[in-house]
């Protein structure tokens, strides 16, 4: 047990509407794996960190030139990775119901399945994640009871969860997702996950 | 000369206070002479592109949660990179002298040297790289006349190739410094570099 507590982890902070949360969500789990580094999914909303500094809408769409490349820029990451990509027809989505029942999985252990069923019907299938039939659908999709969960997903204590997962990403520093961080120090991006493992391993970036 | 037209060619578009610029710039001609492929030099002023889109500022300045984590990740990639790193004092500085000067150095073969002495001035020597005297003693140090360059520097043509640059750039859809450009695909970051230079090469992604 005094081991496990000294295993080496990264915390992955995601939001279900970020685009490059996409790659990142789907290969997180190998790559920690590969470096024999823990994980711990961490669910948090961007909407609150974005709305203090001015925004009301994704940068992405504020900016729509950085918007425009960004589409491009995810198809061919995507095509790298050798993951299916579809332009979502509603961009960003709401992905509050996911993240709490994400909090769910995170403290029962399926967060990882679930994570990478959302993200895939985003942006792989051009789904509404914003519906319970679809998030239950996921969850159906990876053997859970959806409605049970669903429902559960509506307890204060799981707000709660997903709040404090919020507050502590704005108190980290967090300003985008994906994010990962490895004790105190936090890495922005699809980019940096490798510098992140690399830090929760052996305490330097992998590169 | 035939062969030389088709040789595959990766664009790198730089400003000089752009800070992610700088590790990007010091390795940029390695990654492409590892891979074959040719190198043109493209210094641009980020100013006009920024206050277009609102801003009269660094992102950096005006997102300080954002700078603040910016800051602390160039410090990780430059000790990765070995390459030295001292936050400048100033920030933003203005690069307009020195990307003038670097439009006659892209002209006439000496970019390369020019690029990394002035990048080196500003993020590792803490130097006023707006001065023309630090522009001058850059100059000197890779052996150029500094004199006659500064004084060309004010030249109407060389004025006009710095403006056509960042037209070219705003045309391109280029936002932000480092850009990379292959033929019509465009990366953003020194992330993509190794990306932009594959595909330069192959015509798909390295990654």
């Amino acid at each position: 047990m005094g081991q496990a507590a000294q295993r080496p982890t990264l915390e992955f902070w995601f939001e279900f509407a970020s685009t490059y949360s996409y790659p990142a969500a789907m290969r997180v789990e190998d790559v920690c794996a590969a470096a024999g580094v823990a994980l711990r999914w961490r669910p948090f909303l961007l909407g609150p960190i974005f709305a203090a500094q001015g925004w009301n809408d994704s940068p992405f769409n504020l900016y729509p030139i950085k918007g425009h490349y960004m589409w491009r820029d995810l198809e061919r990451l995507c095509d790298a990775q050798g993951i299916p990509f579809r332009r979502p027809s509603v961009f960003p989505r709401n992905g509050l119901l996911a993240a709490r029942v994400a909090c769910i999985g995170a403290e029962e252990g399926w967060a990882a399945e679930f994570v990478r069923g959302v993200y895939h019907a985003n942006f792989a299938e051009d789904r509404e994640i914003a519906d319970a039939t679809v998030v239950g659908a996921v969850l159906e999709s990876i053997r859970r009871p959806a409605g049970a969960i669903l429902e559960r997903a509506q307890e204060p204590v799981v707000k709660r969860a997903l709040r404090a997962n919020t507050d502590e990403a704005i108190a980290r520093g967090i300003f985008g997702a994906p994010s990962a961080t490895a004790g105190s120090e936090l890495f922005w991006g699809n980019d940096r996950l490798e510098d992140a493992v690399g830090w929760a391993r052996l305490g330097t970036p992998s590169m």
